[in-house]
């Protein structure tokens, strides 16, 4: 908002983003079962968003700490890109080098394995900011839409353009960038990789605004959710030298696509984690008809089943595409791709209704409430005291205070990453249906028809 | 927010509220056709939110001119509720006072007259706060849970209690106050019709918080909407005294019911005042597709396409409950109560489809956006201004403006009308599945079953 | 099925198709207000499905007198087709002939005053067998695949091809064939309007089947609806000809396109006639439910009250368009498009639904119930009348009647009629939503957003 | 219909039904690790349908067997039942024997050995014909309504009562009778599971009728799918005797409830065949759009892409509930029950949303189509010849067949199997939204949001 932030640990609207990424360190202290993973590589436990998966109950297990996390944060806890980077990348360099000779994936095991041992955090970034959508990288008025390498030398590279709405770079240690969609021989400036920390020289955060951002800085309860958010920044990258050592991928063009369906794989089922957002709101609900004293309610009560139902789905096919994983030629371990698809493209649908019934019912007074001031005011506190009570027993403030959350999660700061997030990250609903129509087998299905109807053909 | 608002014209925060009842004003002016009408009882033309209707064409006439008021303001424009108000009183009066013997009927064309005469704005106040949902007014602990009569003087008589969230009422030059459910012999005291100048003494007005409000202090971009808003209030009547001359109802609680059931039957087929709403929603995701240069994708088109077959189906049920309408023994027009039932209940599920939609195609930009002061910002705003550049040929503002107007109505402050509203506004969704259960004449139809079937019983 | 029918009114399978035309005879006399109307042209009163429009309320009526033929059949009429083409070749012949001089008008009066005379049956035909869909009639490897003009003589015109699945043709007295689809020069023998005795030489009719079909030769309760049941067949015209008298258009290409939006028009709000045939059904449904003592449970209430939701949404956007009708030059009134076409796509959608949930509610019986030999068998026939007794007072018989009824509307004929002529009759769901293309304006909306995102372009 | 069948397998209603369960040991031989196991029980490989499960990845085999069958015969092939049945009672017996110190589980073990031994067909029997629905078996007028013990002898109990609508039993070489409900002490008698040789004394089969069923007796194109069908039967039980080592619970009401959640479990996420029946349903609407030459068209191809989408859904919850399977005391594997609710209740609207989608993408055609006499009729063949062609190359013949078996599966004989079965086979909507309230753990989700929003409470 036209201010620099020299210190974003401070600052009230960063701080729950933080706080969101600090969850996923804690629960791998107290849960390390769930949320760390023993690591080859590195010879010790690390973390699971850095673990490189070993088997389909790792890459399973991946799913059950994002709806964990989801439950314990209800928000975006940011580090789910970086992790299926990691994954899509230990792969990918190793399939470009068996290609094409190169060196790529020991120089990525290598910097993996120091990540690793200092419990990083790795943003990666794909989506460039794009330009005109009807044209390529090498196509636009200005080449800088797309990142792009603007000089090799001797000892790297230097990459020049932006990235957009970037989950949690600010809380990164490290950003990944990565081509964000098919390119041809024309782009092969555009068809690179690289590892850059966070403080380089030459980038700039630009903090994208959310809804009821601002309730950050008016005390806790109008936030509904005051400890815990999301973050997306625009990445700028003005000319950031990088060192061979952090370049895994430079002007392998026919690669690009690859990376991109193999980043999504991953990262489309990675969205399970809107299942633990999905937990919390659910819960929300359930507690507002707790309070109003209408929860046994048969209408009620279906609504809260109709909620858990389109959850759980969601659910199972993230999970199903986890369990049906195959290992790589490089030996790690990746999901299904056709359940991956199925499973984001109801992450684009579900939550919209889930959110739908929960403002059903929550009623009318989650978006007419007075603020936190006027409970708080000498004269006004009283009667919003007297008038706003609910079922006998339940202290007015805790009526208030579901009903924010309720808001945040379905039009406020939180609603950006249940609502808005959830149809367009890991790409939008077209980008699903696009891969669907590759993976589900129009020919096979067909064979089945002709068969059973008779046709010779 | 804590503070005292002397001047409510002037607060930045309420003066859009204010523009979007002016425009109800403008309207009658600038299209008189469509928003003012001849009054027979005040013997010239008054705004159509002040007519008594005399013809279902009259009736049908509310809903055109509902829905070009959503267009041009892209919100509530609040004085619906009035307009409900006064045409359900005037066939209820009138039919009270053909059972009782009272004048009722009088009093309130006296008042109504006066009102037309000076053209003013009349808030409609019907929901109580409520306390435990699972009891009526009489058996709460606190029998001020639901407005009622403290006392009968020679005068007139002495309100007390609060109407939760009242859409426009700080823009009202009259309250009226009515029941809002059922009511039994006990309840007598809570059966009362009232009309209230809006500065009556013991009035006092709390104003709810919307999504993103703050934003109005934040310059014009950001809000998405800067000249356009709702508002809501919560209404406290301390011990407020009433004249008889502005009691409507006062003890004939074997009417409630039936002033609730006549009120929503005209209120539910308002709702579409949302297709106009609608129809700016729609522009606004065919725009933002037009600056991404993606307008004519085929699956772009069949969005756009769906949100409009949604919009104008909320929009045909309302319709047809309107020319449906009957003439009422007090001789105004009444619309059809199944019809706007279906109306409504629409309109609590099809805008959140459309604002899916919309948000499918804004598009990830609408959430992660910078601020307004961030493109304003001398080394920031020229980054800003080339990395979010679209097709050629458009202005960055505009896509900004475009994305930040679709986020207005489908998370920030509009989409308080736009979506909760329309959920619980005018009753909740099960209100709506209670009077559809009545009004389905299932023995009808199972009349007719039982006659193909051949069953004779 | 292979064999030649001479006499169609005797033949079981045929019968139920006859008495549904029936009843739309019948209910002129039981309910002239409904079912009558008088005729400017004829000088009396005439069948409503033979009248010219004379006003918004006649258009309107005409909806209602086919909710109503619905709840009494529970089937397709079959007139609805003539009703609409007479109305839209009213006016279309008028304005041809305002365009380019011809004598259309007059000579459609003509006919169309004998025909209301002898109060006739009239069939519209307007779909072409089409061959390659891509392509046009001129293009088709076979020029018939499109009826078109052979033979121009000095007495009349000599046509060949087919139209498919012609709604109740058998049934009729004369069948009006007209153009499909818009039309070039190239196709200028295609277009072509002219009426035909339905025994003229050269029309052949092949009877489709229907789902079930030939339970109406197994006794009355297997057939479910044994009374009433729509027709489908394809007519093949080969060389017919037709006198000038009875050819209404003839080369006048550029007509095609419009006379088709005229067309569908009418006939796309004419499907709120499934509103009565589900009328039907929530009756079957709400009957089982009480057969077997569950109609008072809340999740049946429910799923009653959801499908009359949808079936009177149906019914809402289709009597809207209705009502929202103008006057045309010629005269006679029409009805609005967008909301037509509106109504129309809700028809390929909600009936589908409101059928599950009638099978819902039906439970498996429906599925698996045993035939009408196997309960009247003598030794088999009461051990399925104690088996399949349900709440006590209800005859066995009764709950086997109305699951066939509801097989029948879900799965058996008349499923045909209510499903998938929902989806197909009066153009299949694509062409509903081309037209909302067109109609939605989608340039007003864009000023709408443009204005109150404070976008000056 | 009256007539009794002395040789089913010559039967050509029958016939296809009998098809259907021979595919299963068809596959058994052509894929054995697909359909075949190991059993530790019998020492040597089995049918998979008679296999107890020693793994997660057995129980996920199922599933995979499953799809695999209704891809190949576009049907119920009848053996999930028993598979199921044959898991549960593996071990809940084991669990009565812990309680109780009975010995079921040992005979159970015995009778499943020669059964896998012999390679032998079970059906499970659960649905009892029911009477009043507000009512328990005790409570019935007429005690039959529920399966029951009329009499305990030394050797043996005799049963009598009636289990309705019953997959495949009349192909079946066993049936297992189960009791269907929750049951209290007054219900002992009806606390009953045993093993019963189909042709066992005293056993009345009655077939039931399915949509279209007579078409199998007019020819192999007529009935769309000619070579598979699904079979219900009710099973009257008229006093049939069963020895003590087939009888594996007598008179423990208290594990009733457990039985019922335990099979409904494992039968429940084995729906996941219509996810294969749904591969031929898809494959059928894109070979009859590329018959019409508008596979390429945008709107065809999305349809499609939804259906794909639609389906693996379903198939998604329902391997991720088999891939979460957790070991029983018993030793076997059971699925989580959540998930498997959850896909089965995804299964009560998917296909009936897939099946319109077909119905649109196959025209109109499919319900108006001539018989197969027609076509093969001297005169009137080759007019259907002409007029019925499609794109060029393509055989009419290709467009009815595949049309007919579009027909079959969403009006016809196998829509019974893949929309009535889908929702109310393993227990209707309701049942399954039940089983999600009980297991969705409201308090966990109210206390994550107690926790986010700040209540201490």
């Amino acid at each position: 908002m036209g201010e620099r932030v020299t210190e974003p640990a401070d600052h009230p609207v960063i701080r729950p983003s933080i706080n969101a990424v600090a969850a996923t360190y804690d629960l791998a202290v107290t849960d390390p079962a769930l949320a760390a993973a023993r690591s080859e590589l590195m010879g010790g436990t690390v973390n699971r968003f850095l673990h490189v998966t070993t088997s389909a109950d790792d890459v399973v297990a991946q799913n059950k700490m994002q709806r964990r996390l989801g439950q314990l944060t209800g928000t975006c806890f940011q580090r789910c890109v970086g992790m299926d980077a990691i994954n899509s990348l230990y792969s990918l360099t190793f399939d470009v080098d068996a290609a094409n000779g190169t060196a790529y994936h020991d120089r990525f095991r290598v910097w993996l394995t120091e990540v690793q041992r200092l419990n990083l955090v790795v943003g990666g970034a794909m989506t460039d900011v794009k330009g005109d959508r009807s044209k390529g990288p090498s196509q636009q008025a200005d080449p800088d839409l797309f990142v792009r390498v603007v000089e090799r030398r001797t000892d790297g590279i230097v990459l020049r353009g932006a990235k957009a709405h970037q989950t949690g770079c600010i809380n990164s240690h490290w950003i990944v960038v990565m081509p964000t969609m098919r390119l041809t021989a024309a782009d092969r400036d555009w068809a690179v990789v690289a590892a850059i920390p966070v403080e380089a020289e030459g980038l700039t955060y630009v903090y994208g605004r959310q809804s009821c951002d601002t309730r950050a800085m008016e005390g806790d309860i109008d936030a509904g959710n005051a400890t815990y958010a999301g973050q997306e920044a625009l990445i700028v990258l003005d000319d950031v030298f990088v060192p061979w050592e952090h370049v895994f991928l430079d002007g392998e063009h026919e690669f690009a696509a690859e990376l991109v369906e193999r980043f999504t794989a991953y990262h489309r089922r990675s969205y399970v984690c809107k299942a633990g957002v999905g937990d919390v709101l659910i819960g929300a609900a359930a507690l507002i008809a707790e309070y109003n004293g209408v929860e046994k309610a048969s209408h009620i009560r279906d609504k809260l089943v109709e909620m858990a139902h389109l959850n759980e789905t969601i659910y199972g096919a993230g999970i199903a595409a986890s369990h049906e994983s195959h290992p790589t030629p490089a030996g790690n371990w990746e999901n299904d791709g056709l359940l991956a698809n199925v499973c984001k493209h109801n992450v684009t649908r579900f939550p919209y209704e889930i959110a739908r019934l929960a403002q059903d019912l929550a009623g009318g007074a989650m978006v007419t409430l007075p603020s936190q001031a006027d409970f708080a005011h000498s004269e006004i506190g009283p009667l919003l005291e007297k008038y706003f009570a609910g079922k006998s027993g339940v202290p007015t403030e805790w009526r208030v205070r579901v009903l924010r959350l309720i808001e945040n999660m379905t039009l406020g700061r939180n609603a950006v990453g249940y609502l808005t997030e959830s149809m367009h990250g890991a790409g939008s609903p077209q980008a699903q249906r696009v891969q669907i129509a590759r993976q589900m087998d129009l020919d096979e299905k067909k064979a089945f028809a002709r068969r059973l109807a008779g046709i010779d053909g």
